[in-house]
């Protein structure tokens, strides 16, 4: 039976790192041959890194990409390596500011050379995606490549989402197997959602399909890797880790005979192994859903803490949920020796916060401090005596609690290198319950995208094997302990009528009366539209995280600052 | 000889207020049907403000936009009122996302009903225009449409830049008039930008061309009217002023015969006025470039201020050009009682800088206190001090400073409502000479896009008539005053240097090799692009403010934090 054996390599490149990202294709490339595989996928845009925003509208940019993919292809031998790539467009004209119009492409390099580009037809520009800004379409979602004797469709990521979209044209013009590369960023469920449409892709064409994609974190977006290879029929031959870098090759059986007469681009004449096909290794399970998530997070922190140079990260520890689960995800990251926790106490305290925090950098192994803020908070109101009244404390004597553990937090980075790690979870950022330069101060925020009830899962989770986060801190009420016997409850609705609302308001872009209708008090419903949207300009100005829902706060939403738009 | 009277309604909107916008847009229309205008113009969008950004994914919001569509109809008589809109689509299929698809659209109202709708054809998806994401293309570039026997072409705002664009296609196809309607941001020189495309574009077609443009801030950007009307040689009727709401109207001459046999869709059916067209009334002069620069940070920092509720604004006075600039504006934007002016000297500060801003203060007759940084300083280090050294001054006690600033100008804010300026100007923001949570602390910070340079530009340019900034401040060399005898130009090249270079890295996009055959000292340009690179986190983290070149930091510059790229 005649086989095609395709490699892949999911790996984690750099954005911007040209030089980096083209040492580890050329790496991947060098093993692929001795693996003896006919073609190797890599990521989508592999030598720029995904994405490359606005450094593409750098012509320099762009031309120094060329010259790698140029240099990738003086290193290609018999294997044919898929390679993504920028293109610079021959024939569109530029845009209306006057930048030179680049593809999304992936190039074809074999036995030293380029032998052929394909350029992405359908271009993403919604949610996290802005292709439109940066890409032209290609023109030619028909192209097919002869790769030792064997005749291939290429494609890019979005390309493969549609159901009549290129890999569709491809096989019915004849294409014995659909190679298709990515750079598809994580959300919770994708892995299956993806898997089901891959799989109905190869069923409907009756053509094999490999996928590739990319692995890592880079700001707002982790790819989770989870490359398929599935067969003419539709079902798994191959499903590759998630979350992790790997290489993988397959034998890919082809059908008895392949179509003739079929028009396609030479790129290599090599002779296909004989024999029988190997058995593909085993396939990595789906993780379950929680678990995906730990390890989205773990993996988006730790890739955008090494990717940007720093030692390691300073968290400050308030005794509560968030900030331990914040601790757990970094010293799973990092290790523990990577994490410095540090509590600040205020006189509002509850000695079980002091208590608590140690106890968690105890179990993790973790640097730990304890720095009063009322030496600061003190001087503080000692300024500002001229200004107000000092018996009442109200918003403003709280926030100058959370700014001083703020800017503590940011001297001890300052002083000793390390990166303040944002504990704040998507439900107290969606209605603004956080202190803007006190609690939301950091370069990033690694819960981000987590409502409260996923953080408390996630901890749960986290917890199976023995605990790790203190019982008293999963089982206290949340507080923000920044007035006496305050608690969230105070001020917000219970968090699972909240994240439910919050759910429906935020991602699912839901009305009002929509809420309403799906049971929901109405006066709590407005209540906490109101806090959304008033809270914009605080969302505005905080550290990235890592996106795991299909609407993150972030490049994904896009509202106004200034917005009167009250549903009426 | 006949003539047309289009009026126009350039008027200030708030994105997302649809009752108030319906509202300022039915006062519009009853005082063009009192002039007796055939046409009245209303800005691109009008109903939801521009730009909408992600409301427009709300199907609630463009249901309520509709809704507003028709109330407005509802109240047109005579005259025939072209408004922008939210169009919903009835024929594009939904996007990837699932969202429905959406059109830019105009409404043709008159009579009592909606006569005709145009989509717009051109959709920007570039700098600060994300149009792709949000609407498909219109599909009927040549649409025509009969009012009281005149034919005119109806298009929106990009659709006119383009010289084979829809009004080239419209004129063509036999429209004895061009309307456009605009809600086109500011940028440096824009203005006579705009004038001379839109001259040659009546001239080349023939036909007058009626130009309508949106008014006001809208979070970055600012709105700057200046609308226009040009006969059919491309000469200039009337230019309407900039940075101000405007209603007028013109009586355009039409051409003694329009064309015959062209089919249009009947919008309405009066007579023209008879007798001879009266003159228009005198353009406004173009605006000095710096004047109009000032007048657009007055409008972009007036309007976020008013439209997002706040009763005034709380500003640091380092007694630096930077934050007396700010000032400055501040009070010709909301009056002399709606500014406080807060001085927070330290154990660094010279007295100079206490007594300078103490005299702009006084200038400028605004609310004026000083508050001593020393007592929460002190707390900061004595908190601190079991963790480091203290005989040491460096960047970690720089910003601490500068934080416990920040949290005062905060606690100011929440005690006492207003909201607080930052002061930080372009050169800063771009190579991160500012300390995040410090001096960047802020809601709006109106000098963001303006480089030092053009600061000095706009205090001389302010101080025209008489010394509004103290002399003293524009004449001390800049000083940050967080460490013993501090100045910028110890951590900076010169301004004037480093100006010219970021103004070729940051707006030009231009490489380090590029910038140094202009005139550059190689390893000056390699460490200021280096340190532009490494701070976009801050940037990521910064208040917006308001765009006046062709690329601002914000939306219109969208690169990655985690960026390997180094030229090489």
């Amino acid at each position: 039976m005649d086989f095609l054996r395709v490699a892949g390599a999911q790996i984690d490149l750099t954005v911007g790192d040209l030089q980096a990202n083209a040492a580890r294709i050329i790496e991947a490339m060098a093993w692929a041959e001795e693996v003896q595989a006919d073609v190797l996928l890599l990521p989508e845009l592999a030598i720029t890194g995904y994405p490359p925003e606005d450094l593409v509208l750098r012509e320099g940019f762009v031309t120094e990409n060329i010259a790698a993919l140029h240099r990738i292809a003086a290193a290609a031998g018999d294997t044919t390596c898929v390679v993504g790539f920028v293109d610079r467009s021959g024939t569109v004209k530029p845009d209306d500011a006057g930048h030179a119009r680049v593809h999304n492409a992936a190039g074809l390099v074999q036995g030293g050379r380029v032998r052929g580009i394909y350029h992405k037809v359908l271009l993403p520009n919604y949610g996290v995606f802005d292709e439109d800004r940066y890409f032209a379409p290609g023109t030619s979602p028909e192209a097919l490549w002869e790769i030792n004797g064997v005749v291939a469709g290429v494609s890019i990521c979005e390309d493969i989402w549609v159901p009549d979209g290129p890999p569709s044209r491809q096989a019915a013009a004849g294409a014995d197997v659909l190679l298709n590369i990515n750079g598809s960023p994580y959300h919770r469920g994708k892995g299956r959602e993806r898997e089901a449409m891959l799989s109905e892709r190869a069923r409907t064409s009756g053509v094999p399909v490999v996928y590739l994609n990319l692995v890592g974190g880079q700001d707002e977006l982790v790819f989770d890797g989870q490359s398929m290879v599935f067969d003419r029929d539709g079902g798994v031959l191959y499903r590759a880790a998630a979350f992790e870098e790997e290489l993988f090759w397959v034998d890919v059986p082809l059908a008895d005979e392949g179509a003739t007469g079929v028009a396609a681009t030479f790129v290599s004449g090599g002779d296909l192994l004989e024999g029988e096909p190997e058995p593909p290794p085993e396939s990595h399970p789906h993780p379950d859903e929680v678990e995906a998530v730990y390890r989205a997070l773990v993996m988006g922190l730790g890739d955008y803490v090494r990717k940007n140079g720093f030692s390691g990260v300073v968290i400050g520890l308030s005794g509560g949920i968030d900030s331990a689960l914040t601790a757990v995800i970094a010293a799973d990251a990092l290790g523990p020796e990577g994490v410095w926790g540090v509590t600040m106490p205020s006189r509002y305290s509850s000695t079980g916060s002091v208590e608590d925090s140690r106890a968690l950098a105890t179990n993790l192994g973790i640097r730990f401090s304890e720095i009063s803020i009322e030496p600061p908070f003190t001087g503080f109101l000692q300024a500002l005596g001229g200004e107000w009244d000092l018996g009442d404390v109200d918003v403003a004597e709280q926030n100058l609690q959370a700014r001083a553990r703020g800017a503590i937090l940011m001297a001890l980075s300052n002083k000793h290198g390390g990166m303040v790690v944002a504990t704040g979870n998507k439900s107290e950022m969606s209605v603004g319950y956080a202190t803007l330069y006190g609690d939301m101060v950091g370069g990033f925020a690694v819960l981000k995208d987590c409502s409260k009830t996923l953080v408390y899962e996630l901890a749960r989770w986290r917890n199976r094997d023995g605990e790790v986060i203190p019982r008293s801190t999963l089982d206290k009420p949340p507080s923000a302990e920044l007035k006496p016997d305050q608690v969230d409850a105070d001020s917000l609705p219970p968090y699972e009528t909240l994240d439910r609302i919050l759910e429906r308001y935020v991602e699912g872009d839901a009305s009002i009366g929509e809420i309403v209708k799906a049971g929901f008090d109405r006066a709590m419903v407005i209540e906490v539209a109101r806090m959304v949207d008033r809270n914009e300009y605080k969302r505005r100005q905080a550290a990235p995280g890592v996106k795991i829902t299909t609407k993150a706060l972030g490049r994904d939403r896009r509202l106004p600052i200034t917005n009167g738009y009250r549903e009426g």
